[in-house]
Formats: structure tokens, C-alpha cells, sequence
């Protein structure tokens, strides 16, 4: 068996990458930025590992429709409680170790979702440029943003989630880095996915929106300003704050501040991760940076 | 860059492989069922995607945060509440399409749990594998088990939520694939991860204490003999029924299974999944079985 490993696939910035060189609304990936969201070559017969679980397996399936169940749980009770309701979304000038929640007041109810692998499941695309042998492809994903609705499906659990969400009067907002120029594609993605309708700059947010490029805070704010957001939800953390894309930013000290006690109670509870092992911020990190001295370990020779 | 992926790591088996040549105590993989259970190649300098995901990303972390949480949450209310309560396990006979939970009567109350990536962060084995460029290696499993007390972590969110449990006066069970062999070392990397005392036996069921090798159906029956089992949780099917690791069954069956009306529900409301995208029977399908031909997408050309 070969022991070759190569860097591959995969340099998705769908959640908003680390901040310089993001301004603007083309996804201009730096070098590092690719380096560090590197997954694994497919094989010409299979998809990478992170593709099996999540697209093909039942335990990515299952992954999915469990945080999809407990986030339409969570919301159906928060929208039927009468009592004061906060903001989701951090406060302008707040950080996530030191967060603040506005109150809401009167605003009509929504709860934010990432699209890319949280409302949907990307399947043509990634097994397109994984049959290809093909690093991700940025003419390809436009292409794709731009073609794909019919292919791309809806996560598992969202179709279901998402009804139980308006049933109770909860508008349903998508804040995605798919660009601006594409709103028509993914509107019709959205919407052929099973996951409705969804309108450019009343409930869909796009890359190149406003001038902040894949930072989602600017567009947050904005939809803060006109609902009560009583639910983000994302598959990586720029999904709920870009402070956690901070350039610099350690594995660690990354890890630690999703952590931080000031806002660990936060997940599960208005903040809801979906699991992607695939693309992303969170694939990056030699030994050191992935696995702590504390867990160090050899067999005794 | 290189294009190779060799077939790589992790041959785990921890939640039962498939039956056949599967009886009496010893992991006897087949050649099948390690090529179907392959991950893929570390690097020299970092570990393999999901070891990065699931062993150093903050959206791992969180991830088993936000399970442990929910389960704690769901495990505390039904331990409080005085009505009639059901077995998780699956009654003796019965799958996963046609379940059936038995009542309980006046049993004393308990939650099972796999062990190896669902109670422990197996970070020290895993890295050193990964870092030796080698594949799943038995001897050096075998080595893990016995002498990786304090080295094995506890998985994140792990000691809060079985706490919470404990508090209400749930036994918490282990109920995982390490060999009985190797009992000590088990209940000592359970005690030092800070997860508890465990006991052999009584609180701690391994491979090898009964005669169905890794399959969990007749040790989880040994339990709901003794204890009102209100909640499973595991990171692989096998965790909660080994109709999941039928011989045979493909990857679309399979996640058809786990997703049937009859059993649904009960995924977040009694079994709680953790992602785990780095081993296991999850990992394994070539294109046409991972992806529908629903979603099947190429570019204009």
C-alpha cells in the first residue's frame, strides 16, 4: 500500500475566512488560506473519508437530523414563550469571551442559517471535482452556485426543521458566502432543495452584500436590526462570529475560545454546529497543534 | 502535488463489525472488513482531515459538546420525571425497522455509552499511528488499552454531562469493544480521563464477556436485565443495534435503516450520536454508493 498523502480538495471559505485579504466580494483565497483548508485526495473509485461520513453514511445522516431535531425543538419553545427573548447574534463591539445579547423588544422572530452544508448538502459539486481528482475548483463552485439547483439537496433533518420553525411564526434567513452576483442559483437551490423560498437581501444574505467580504458579521448586524434572531446556525464557526476567524488565531486558542465559559452555554442553546469534517476553517493543524502534550503517548518498547 | 491516497489507518472495529467471523473474543478483522473501514494516509507533518477535526478543531470540540449537553439535558428531565419509563435497547428480537422498547418496571435507572470515541478521546494512540505513518496496528491498540490510563482524554463535554447524570441517580454504563483482557487498564484510563469509577463486570461490559464477540446486543441485554437503560450513546451504529452491522447490508440500506419512520424518532430522544468521521463501519463507499444519482452534477462545458 502506498503511504503518499497528498494535500487535495476542498479550499471552501464558506463561512468566512480569516479576515485580511477578505475584503470584497470575490472569494480571493490566499495561499495560506488554501494551505490551511487543505482535505484528502479521493481515490478514482472512492471519496475522501470526510465525504463518506458526511454524504454517505448513516451516522453523517443521522449527525445532522439530531441537531437539526433538538435547534426546531429549541426554537418552537422560544417562539411559543412569552417572555423577553435576547439576540442570538453577539452585539455589535462584542466578542465571544466576552459576549453581550441584546434584548430584542418587538421585532418579528428569525433564526440565521449558514447554506453551504448546513440548509445544503453540496453533493453534485463535491463528488464532480472528487471524480475529477480536482482541488477545489473556484470556477467550477461558481458554475455550481450558479447551475446547481435540482442537484443540491437539503441536509438531512432540514426540510422537517425547518417547517416546524414557520409553523410558529419564525422567518427563515440563510447568510451564505455564495456570492452575490449567483442570488438567482442559490434562490432556486434553496427553494428546488425542499427548503422554500427564500428572497436577496430579505432572507438571503450573500458575499458582496456589503463591503466586508466573507466576514458574516456586517450582514448579521443587519438582519439583527430588523428581526429578533433567536437561532444561528453553521457548520463552522465564522457561522456565528468572525472573531473566530481572527487572523493569527491558533488551533488552540481557537478551540479555546469556542470554549470559553462565557459563551460554552451558548451552543446547543441558540447556537447550533453541524458537523463537517470535510472543508473549512476547522481543517488545519500539524501534531502539535492537534493533539495536546497532555494526551501524549508511546508503547513501551 | 501528488495525486496518490493510499488506503490507510484506523481499521477500528470498537462498535462491532460485521457478524460473520466475528464470534468468540478476539477482533478477527477480515480483509473485507478493513478495506472497508480505511481512513486516510497522515503526513509526515499533520495528522489526517478528520484527526484534525475531530481531535483539535473547535467545531469538534463543540460538536460533542452540544450531544453531551442535549443528552444530559434529555437523561436529567426523564430521571425526574415519575412516569413510565422504556428501555432504550431494543427488546430481544426486535430491529431497528420494527423496534419495540420494553417498560421497565421498577428497575433502577442507568445510561450506556460506548467507550472509544464517545466517552475517550483516544488522542494519544491515535496520534502516534498517525505520526509513525502506520496503519490501525492491533499490538499497538492492544498496548493502548492496557497502559493509556491518563494519557486517554475524556471526550469534550463528557465529565459535566455524566455529573448531571450521576446527580439524578443514573448509573452510568460502558459498554465498548477493548477486550475484557485489558479490564484494568480500561477501568484505570476511565477513572483518569476523570469519567469515574467503572467496574468490570457491573458498570463496565467488554469484548470477550460473552460469546458474540463485537457485537453489544447480548451485553446491552445483560444490562436491561439489571437496569432501566433510559438513553444509549455511541459513535458508530453498532452502539445501539447490531442489525446496523449486518453482513451485506449496503451504505444505502444502511443509512435507509437508521432513517426509517419507525425508528427516527428516537435519534436525540434516547440515543445520541457523536461524529466521529475518522473510523468506524461510517467510513467506507465508492461514489455511486455515497452519492445519489439525485444529485448527480456536471459543468456546462
Amino acid at each position: 500500500m502506498m503511504r503518499h498523502v497528498a494535500f487535495s480538495l476542498a479550499a471552501l471559505c464558506l463561512a468566512g475566512c480569516a479576515t485580511q485579504g477578505q475584503q470584497g466580494a470575490a472569494p480571493a483565497l490566499s495561499k495560506d488560506a488554501l494551505a490551511t483548508q487543505v482535505g484528502e485526495k479521493p481515490t478514482p473509485t472512492s471519496p475522501p473519508t470526510g465525504q463518506q461520513w458526511l454524504y454517505g453514511s448513516a451516522e453523517g445522516s443521522v449527525a445532522s437530523t439530531q441537531v437539526y431535531k433538538a435547534m426546531a425543538q429549541y426554537v418552537r419553545a422560544k417562539a411559543l414563550n412569552r417572555s423577553i427573548k435576547s439576540q442570538a447574534v453577539l452585539s455589535e463591539g462584542s466578542t465571544p469571551d466576552v459576549p453581550r445579547f441584546e434584548s430584542c423588544g418587538t421585532k418579528p422572530l428569525a433564526a440565521v442559517f449558514d447554506a453551504d452544508e448546513t440548509l445544503i448538502w453540496n453533493v453534485g459539486a463535491m463528488r464532480y471535482m472528487a471524480e475529477q481528482g480536482k482541488d477545489f475548483d473556484p470556477a467550477i463552485w461558481n458554475e455550481w452556485e450558479k447551475s446547481g439547483a435540482g442537484k443540491a439537496l437539503a441536509m438531512p433533518g432540514a426540510v422537517e426543521a425547518l417547517k416546524t420553525m414557520r409553523d410558529v411564526g419564525v422567518t427563515i434567513i440563510a447568510n451564505t458566502n455564495r456570492t452575490a452576483a449567483n442570488a438567482t442559483g442559490t434562490q432556486d437551490a434553496l427553494r428546488l432543495a425542499g427548503l422554500g423560498e427564500f428572497k436577496h437581501k430579505e432572507t438571503l444574505y450573500l458575499m458582496g452584500d456589503d463591503a466586508t467580504g466573507s466576514s458574516k458579521d456586517g450582514r448579521r448586524a443587519a438582519i439583527a436590526a430588523k428581526y429578533c434572531v433567536i437561532a444561528l446556525a453553521g457548520d463552522q464557526l465564522g457561522d456565528f462570529a468572525q472573531a473566530f476567524n481572527a487572523k493569527g488565531l491558533s488551533v488552540a486558542e481557537r478551540r479555546k475560545l469556542a470554549n470559553n465559559p462565557a459563551i460554552a452555554d451558548v451552543w446547543g442553546n441558540g447556537w447550533f454546529l453541524f458537523s463537517n469534517p470535510v472543508y473549512g476553517p476547522s481543517i488545519r493543524g500539524g501534531y502539535d497543534e492537534i493533539f495536546t502534550p497532555q494526551g501524549k503517548w508511546e508503547p513501551a518498547k
